[in-house]
């Protein structure tokens, strides 16, 4: 017999089904109990009407229910299955570290990431999961619409760039390499070859920062075009791509998500400052900033997204294309959602001599960018991109605490497994 | 005014245009010249009258071309572009370690490679990489068809779980940890959660083999799904798996691409030892085997696709299924794709104990995979999938004799540049 799905039942009323899944729980009446089994798509009601045989059914055991749909519209769902025949795919013998059947997990995080095999199933860890591939999947279409083209780049990487901070070093047989702390090198040459390309991938920080919002592995949603005029026709592609993201998200899971505006509102950094109340030769906006701007963006524009543009050049890296009109200046902003940064974007430099002269002021030897400098030393065109981060958006959207909650097995400087 | 691409600009007739993209070639006449523009697109021919112009115009320097569409029935496709404005966004002023314009490079591979933010700008190069972009679209939108959800997981693991060999060890903040040689075990476990997912993913092979078919890094199609009978039903997805991905290949690059047929013949490993000729005692295919059974598939079947099932337990990973009328055989399976093998899958073990006896006859420590263990502890349902290497899929596909020339920037023994 062809299994169906738990939401396919009420299609089938008085047939004979196949329904397959864990136990999520079993009730115990008097003279009747009820097995809740729990499928990828939902949750089904079978009447068991000798108790006794629910005693074997222990939590997670995964069972397949041959029985009856039969119609009850005190049921979830307006149907159970009633005469059932269960045959046990594989039994728990052991008692479970926490109960999945309660509306929220009752473990504390540490040990949900420790038994993240059986918390992910959770409704609610599960939900957030769903968001993240509905995003990713939002992201590629909307992009893919723009004649973005997706690319798989390198994580093991030669030289530990950008100052060598926070990349984790490897054994390459015999060598030192390092991992990938994002592929911003590689999708700039690629904008040689695609003229606008985007990658989905993992990226790695080495930073010994034990926050709600620090991973040491992230999803990285990373995006690069040409032939722009500056920063601003990236911010035009961004706000399409995340419209479509967010779309997405609601078409998929029907998660109440914020709309985007057509055009996001974005300050300047130095009115960013004035904004948060912050000192005018601040080089840098910290999280009491970033939220207070979010709060700003509500009030005053009724968007749960505000653009900060014009970085200070002195914090932003060396392939930042300045603002023509004062170099202090970038042409760099980064996007904040409900007070949060989960996107940094901006023009890049497209001259070989500028390259020359921004990797001077570093200090760093040319020689460590040779590959990538050949994409500017044989002609590349104006042009910028962003990342965004996918597990800081998720966490935002789903209002959980931590980024944890929402990736499947995060990484942290304390943790590396499961 | 607003850029147009060159493959829009017959739709332009006698209209001034914007374009913009590299300088291709220049092609110097005594009384004219013609300036082959490529863009993202394609190219455009570009009209000079005074040759001289034309000097300062390398190949590959980025220009912006202003000029009026001109229906010129000898001109590629049947339009140029005359009386052009032409502003130089960046110029070389370097001489090309190659030419971009002829049918084939004409470097070597390492030259190449060595320039790849060059090299890749080639058409037969950029269209490696684009089939590769639609075979990936194609894995991912075949598999949500089939209710697989997509997942991110980790690429820094504890232990070098699987016998320790050919895994990239990795200082973590003072502690040992190794690069992921698959998502294996993590898709496995996230079946206990959505019961089909899949990832498109960087994997890490420390195998110091400097072959045509290696590299140490690759990208990895994966799909795993639960409450599968045996094998053959993964069998069944993957078949339109890559029915999808064929589909998604035609439909955007035009490429010619084998027919997937709707059942893939199918041989059991000691068949496939006669039928390549191999003694009845081999525990594996050679490279020769996989060639002759390749050929086979070919003459006696018409399919450039053949599964070779049954492959013996003891050269399969600790988790495989045995056939349950022979446990000497298992119940996995390789895809071979014209006589290479592209796919790895079969079915897992699925029940606590299983796993316990299986890693016991390893000799490794339970320890090492104690999140995994939790998965099958917490109850898993009979499941099973694939790993489908992308670049070998493509380098089959294109003709390509390295995987190299179908990965942007490959990792191999002795390259980790660009």
């Amino acid at each position: 017999m062809q299994r169906i799905l738990s939401t396919d039942l009420a299609a089938h009323p008085y047939e004979k089904v196949l329904v397959e899944g864990w136990v999520h729980r079993v009730r115990r009446l008097k003279s009747v109990a009820f097995l809740i089994l729990r499928d990828a798509a939902g949750l089904a009601q079978v009447v068991l009407t000798d108790p006794a045989r629910a005693e074997a059914l222990t939590e997670e055991s995964v069972v397949a229910v041959t029985a009856t749909v039969t119609p009850n519209p005190q049921a979830p769902g307006g149907v159970e299955l009633t005469g059932p025949e269960i045959r046990v795919h594989a039994a728990v013998d052991v008692p479970l570290p926490f109960e999945l059947h309660r509306p929220a997990l009752t473990a504390g995080l540490p040990a949900q990431l420790d038994h993240a095999a059986l918390a992910l199933r959770h409704p609610a860890r599960r939900t957030a999961l769903r968001i993240a591939a509905a995003a990713t999947a939002g992201f590629r279409s909307a992009l893919e619409a723009q004649r973005f083209v997706e690319i798989q780049t390198p994580k093991i990487v030669e030289s530990a760039t950008e100052s060598g901070a926070n990349v984790f070093r490897l054994d390459y047989f015999g060598r030192p390499a390092y991992l990938a702390q994002s592929p911003q090198f590689y999708k700039q040459m690629m904008v040689g070859v695609f003229e606008r390309v985007y990658e989905v991938g993992p990226v790695f920080r080495a930073e010994n920062s034990d926050t709600a919002r620090h991973l040491t592995q992230y999803t990285s949603l990373d995006a690069e075009m040409g032939f722009i005029t500056d920063h601003r026709d990236v911010m035009a592609a961004l706000t399409r791509t995340l419209a479509g993201m967010v779309g997405e998200i609601v078409a998929r899971t029907g998660h109440e998500t914020p709309e985007v505006p057509a055009e996001i509102p974005a300050v300047h950094f130095a009115e960013a400052l004035t904004i948060a109340g912050a000192p005018a030769d601040e080089p840098d906006l910290a999280p009491a900033h970033e939220r207070a701007l979010g709060e700003w963006a509500r009030r005053e524009h009724g968007s749960e997204f505000v653009f900060v543009t014009g970085y200070p050049m002195r914090k932003r890296p060396f392939y930042t294309h300045p603002d023509p009109a004062d170099p202090t200046w970038s042409n760099g902003f980064d996007l904040l959602f409900r007070g949060l940064e989960i996107v940094t974007g901006g023009q890049r430099l497209h001259r070989y001599a500028d390259y020359e002269a921004a990797l001077a002021k570093t200090g760093e030897p040319l020689a460590a960018y040779r590959g990538y400098l050949d994409a500017f030393r044989y002609g590349m065109p104006p042009h910028g991109g962003w990342a965004i981060g996918l597990e800081r958006l998720v966490a935002r959207l789903t209002g959980a605490a931590n980024v944890r909650e929402v990736t499947a097995f995060p990484r942290d400087p304390h943790r590396v497994t499961p």
